[in-house]
């Protein structure tokens, strides 16, 4: 897996140094944020204007008290003075969203260190109907884990312990401050394999990835969380801590509660600690990328790697010529492996197993037997680790790539594989010259990047796209966040991928588990459904 | 796959015999059914004193209605009369559980056709506070599928249809009454295999499945159905339709419902429709039968094989001499293929891959090297699929062998592999020579199957097992119900493996979705926890 992390943080760097860039320069990004100002910039307090919605607007709830000295006082306390962060650098750190499209105004920053602290602070805020932010790493993309307003941020990063590990079962039981990345080195000098692996490891926690049931680079092999998470312990808005940290692959005693912490994105409790099964890290990584000419081989192409490949398959990515021509535009050193003839659409394959020779051997064969048939008309294998990690930077250089041509309309789609190009098309039809639509991502698991391309932001383009690309979704049973999640900017767009009974239920559950709703308050469920009392 | 399937066919068959057997003879399991009059039996309508707990008793919910003409008339303008079933033999049959240890006294059978049917029963029952039991295949365990009074049975078997099958991404489609080995017929004809697979499966539905959160035969390598069901249609119990239809692999809209559904046994709601992954079917089986001296050498081959077989182990079955000495006493025509020295553990080994001669090769490099090292003392290969069902005969035929040799009382625990088998043990111990402890299970996915054969049913015998067995389980934090569910059963014991608060938050939910409390009453929640208004 050491090629992974080369390209990781290859990847990592050359973002973090992008957004360093914005902070201080005057691009297409930051000036995005500027012609946007998010938050109430002072200017007035009630209200939000979110990012890439026409007319979507918050207001605070009036139902959540303001913080008081007695309140602080009542935090210094508990947590001690240094884990109350009231300082005007840090907080600014943890009220803007890792992308910049997102910024609260919170004052407060509380550092717990474990679950009894936790507790003691929910207990309290929710007795003072103070309204909190549940904090990671915080590197999602859809507003979910910074402040609307003047929410109380509270981020889990000082409880990063590994509880125990069980080298015969592969179960890791941790605290949900632990990024994500020094689980996988810690499961690698044990032998085994996190079966979760994103391009924001180096920062992202594993509660945080918990509570969005985030997806990545593994799930084609290794699937959801809701199959790999064993157990949590969580704290609900009241201070109960719930413990359901099961370390069991089968119990079936009464429901199964914690399915609903994963994914509710820290509106129904605070995860503190989680149990996953991790499966042993196998030897042999092969990779290919290869060129289609139309998207039904692509899908052939898909079909027939599940049966051939079968057991050792572990990645099948793809992406379309208009993104491989960002990436070689965009991104310094990445050249096409194929050859200089421009191809319709390129797939990474990669297999994992516990056999060099025979896995290489197998993967030759299918490949040779798909340009036989016609399915690919260009490939290459990887023939060592600096080729491999060449191939997996074109394929996740494409947001790089596309952050750096400008302005851009971010979706994150789970449609059914036949239909998954047809929208791609059916915008670049749709939008003509005034857009460069791009199509990526991960193929095996149904899951499409679809990405506008856009000189400017631009109400008109933008009306072009919404709510065009949600009823196209809609319409085919698709996913309008297949891995993001829904946060801040897609909150009201639930009922596009959710039936109406199905939501009322959800909001529910947030009423029975939090009735103050002082948990990541106008995140994950609709303005409209969730009355304030 | 075809070795499952005889073996299966012959299991299932003889099980049949056996039931019919006991039915008209006077054998232990018959007499332990007079000796504990289940049900009123005509006696005291508010009683019943459930099997194998020693005090376990229930009174009828006071607030349910009973059934008078008015009821019937609505339910057969619904259903037509021939699906309002009052015939005694056909409510007989529904009445008592496939085991013929719990028998209730309903006096109607509803055989809905659709969803919209099972809707305006739900709708109607609820209103009229009429109780239901939710009724499949009814092969579970535990008394979770046949009524403790006069709850109305509804049995969704004529709902069999198969909606819609995606060969590129092998998403299935079906009604919930579709039974199992129909599903894995359907889907071996195209090239699929379905991630679930029961002895049960010539009788069990899906829907019953789902509900019931099944393990079987294949979880080690697919693993649970939270991870491979993508959707469900569920009917609440007041008659609304919740559509969590989803087929796709990836959806973070909201919080995900339907895992409330899945292994609820029917005390939440009843599924309807059920939407499921299912991986590409791989050609190449090979089964190992082999021989450990101590417990040690099982876990420390589990490791080896979860690394050395890695990718392609799908199946780690274990037995103790106790349970090979049953088969081989009680079973006609099955033989220990190993020497005819007594060893003290049996392990089954099957990897199931995409290619014949390599997956074989790498079997024997690993057994090869397990033997060198003393792991195991003896060891087979399975050299075609009459010696390989020969083999899963022998670890599939230990509950038929127990019920054969007399009265047992059954476990179905989790527990950490490392402490498994000091259980078995120490109930050795403690019972000396008054009964038989035997060990048999899943041992790949830490499930023991604690069996304890004795002359009769005797309630000093159980006052030694339990409530030291649930106490044992709990201090380790173990599961009393690896994968059969609590039902009626163990609904009073679910303390031992969950905390108070996620049992409260559990009655909160039910009381939530079903405030009447009309979907099968008495089971799964502990009767302390559940107040009736």
């Amino acid at each position: 897996m050491d090629k992974y992390k080369v390209t990781h943080r290859l990847l990592r760097q050359s973002i973090k140094s992008l957004v360093n860039r914005q902070l201080t320069s005057n691009n297409p990004i930051y000036r995005f944020i500027s012609a946007f100002p998010l938050g109430n910039g002072g200017r007035n307090p009630q209200m939000y204007r979110s990012f890439g919605s026409l007319a979507t607007k918050v207001e605070r709830n009036p139902s959540f008290s303001s913080l008081n000295s007695d309140d602080l006082s009542y935090f210094k306390g508990v947590l001690g003075e240094k884990n109350v962060v009231q300082d005007e650098d840090r907080l600014e750190t943890a009220n803007i969203d890792w992308m910049h499209k997102y910024k609260g105004f919170s004052k407060l920053l509380l550092l717990p260190r474990n679950t009894e602290e936790v507790s003691k602070i929910l207990e309290y805020c929710n007795s003072r109907r103070l309204a909190v932010v549940p904090q990671g790493g915080n590197t999602g993309l859809v507003g979910g884990s910074v402040p609307v307003f003047d929410e109380v941020i509270i981020n889990v990063g000082s409880m990063n312990k590994i509880i125990a590990f069980d080298k015969v079962s592969g179960i890791l039981v941790c605290e949900a401050g632990c990024i994500l990345e020094n689980l996988i080195s810690y499961l690698d000098n044990q032998g085994f394999v996190m079966p979760l692996d994103l391009g924001a490891k180096g920062s992202c926690q594993i509660g945080g990835n918990v509570s969005t049931n985030a997806g990545g680079l593994r799930f084609v092999r290794y699937g959801s969380l809701h199959g790999n998470v064993l157990g949590l312990e969580a704290v609900l808005a009241n201070g109960d801590v719930l413990d359901m940290l099961g370390t069991l692959r089968k119990d079936n005693t009464g429901y199964d509660l914690k399915h609903l912490f994963i994914g509710s994105e820290g509106s129904l409790g605070i995860v503190t600690k989680v149990s996953i099964l991790t499966p042993p890290k196998l030897s042999s990584v092969n990779i290919a990328f290869l060129a289609c000419e139309d998207y039904l081989s692509c899908q052939k192409l898909l079909s027939e790697a599940k049966r051939k490949l079968g057991e050792i398959l572990s990645a099948f990515e793809f992406l379309d010529s208009h993104a491989m021509d960002l990436v070689l535009n965009h991104l310094e050193g990445v050249r096409n492996p194929l050859s200089s003839a421009v191809h319709k659409f390129y797939l990474l394959i990669e297999t994992t197993g516990s056999d060099e020779s025979y896995d290489k051997e197998k993967l030759e064969a299918f490949l040779l037997h798909s340009m036989e048939s016609g399915l690919i008309s260009d490939g290459v294998l990887a023939q060592d680790i600096n080729q491999a990690s060449s191939f997996w930077r074109i394929r996740e250089g494409v947001p790089e790539a596309l952050m750096r041509a400008g302005p851009v309309y971010k979706y994150d789609l789970s449609l059914p594989v036949e239909k998954m190009y047809s929208l791609v098309e059916e915008m670049r039809a749709r939008l003509g010259q005034s857009a460069n639509v791009v199509g990526y991502g991960h193929l095996g698991d149904g899951n499409l990047h679809l990405n506008v391309s856009a000189p400017r932001y631009d109400d008109t383009i933008l009306a072009q796209i919404e709510p065009y690309v949600y009823e196209w979704t809609s319409k085919h049973r698709g996913s309008i966040s297949a891995e993001h999640g829904l946060g801040l900017m897609k909150a009201n767009e639930i009922f596009y991928s959710k039936s109406h009974g199905t939501v009322q239920l959800m909001a529910s559950i947030k009423k029975l588990l939090d009735p103050n709703g002082i948990l990541n308050p106008y995140k994950v469920l609709p303005r409209s459904i969730l009355s304030y009392s």
